[in-house]
């Protein structure tokens, strides 16, 4: 059974893993049968956003706490998740990935990463293991990556300007449609736009129901 | 275009809605082409668990500005919505409809529903539009539709201590597996277990895609 990590970032898109995309990355995953590894880094939020208004609220919260929510309680702290324990990697989007798991959202193509997410990263990019990025995740992703010298081909769908940044990282940029993802075949990553572009549910789970089946073929054929 | 209104009751399954059922009944919905209004009551949360731990956390949460979460933003107060305005209603579980929809958790059969829960079913009950409830939220819809002298039959899966409050209510119980639904057709209600009883989110999607095919049967049969 392929053992497949899904790396949150919090609970809700404007502060921390986007929950439509962790949840279909999810279901994806329990339909082809693989046997999920939820994980997340302890850190403190630099934000907490109501999701109500969209304003900054004054709350303190704990990006492995909140994920727990989206993990019914089952989850690891990413500190003790290693490349040998898993097959495959994916990071759901949201504003998390760009906020608590790097400051690309702050700093864009010179952000700095979380030294628990860099090096859960490289370890993968060294064993040649799949990672998979979604919505906004592959910015930094393409910033991990190109940290260890390695220069992905990835998509966040259409935006130039967020296309523009990721180019500086060293990354290459492909559009992508929501339903659809890119393969970076040499690196062994795969991305796909959901929220980036899409409009619901069942367009988004589309574009990670068929990024998760690369992942699981590449997992599969070695 | 069927209008099909989604309650929440927060952000998590120890004290808001179970974010996997949620998010699995907007992706059915948005599958079967319904437009989605979530809504939630505006209601401070009696309390609040860290998911991590599983204990009892002193922050204060509001029930609607959590589940904002779950809608990406795009929520209203369960005080503005009517049944005059959709063509059927869905409640998601987690302890959240046990525990901030009504008093199940706490009262059993003689729990008290919250007002605007209270008659939003109410005037779907008259109105004789669809009512969906899914893992521990069709106690809370026995108990408020016995208020209105209806018995409904439910299920809430095959916990027996559950299922004796739940027939106290005056509601009859029906064992139902994971990945069906119960349907009373009498009163145009639709129940399934999810993690009543589900193992991961493959399964539990089963149930609900069944339910709210049902719903959509209904909502497009008269």
């Amino acid at each position: 059974m392929a053992r497949v990590a899904v790396c949150l970032s919090g609970c809700g898109v404007k502060d921390g893993s986007e929950i439509h995309e962790a949840v279909l990355t999810l279901l994806a995953l329990d339909q082809a049968g693989a046997q999920i590894v939820c994980c997340a880094p302890n850190v403190d939020q630099p934000a907490v956003v109501n999701h109500l208004t969209g304003t900054a609220s004054r709350e303190k919260r704990n990006v492995l706490v909140e994920s727990a929510r989206i993990a019914r309680g089952i989850i690891k702290d990413l500190a003790t998740v290693h490349a040998r324990d898993i097959d495959a990697l994916v990071f759901p989007g949201g504003l998390g990935a760009a906020k608590n798991l790097c400051t690309f959202a702050d700093d864009g193509p010179t952000c700095k990463v979380n030294p628990e997410v860099q090096r859960i990263i490289g370890e993968m990019l060294a064993a040649r293991k799949p990672i998979a990025a979604i919505c906004i995740a592959p910015a930094m992703l393409a910033r991990a990556a190109a940290s260890q010298g390695i220069h992905a081909e990835v998509t966040i769908g259409t935006d130039h300007a967020t296309a523009a940044a990721i180019t500086k990282t060293g990354a290459k940029h492909r559009d992508c449609s929501c339903t659809s993802f890119v393969v970076d075949h040499e690196h062994r990553i795969v991305t796909t736009p959901a929220y980036m572009l899409g409009q619901g549910p069942a367009e988004v789970f589309e574009g990670i129901r068929g990024l998760v089946s690369e992942i699981m073929r590449m997992v599969k054929g070695g």
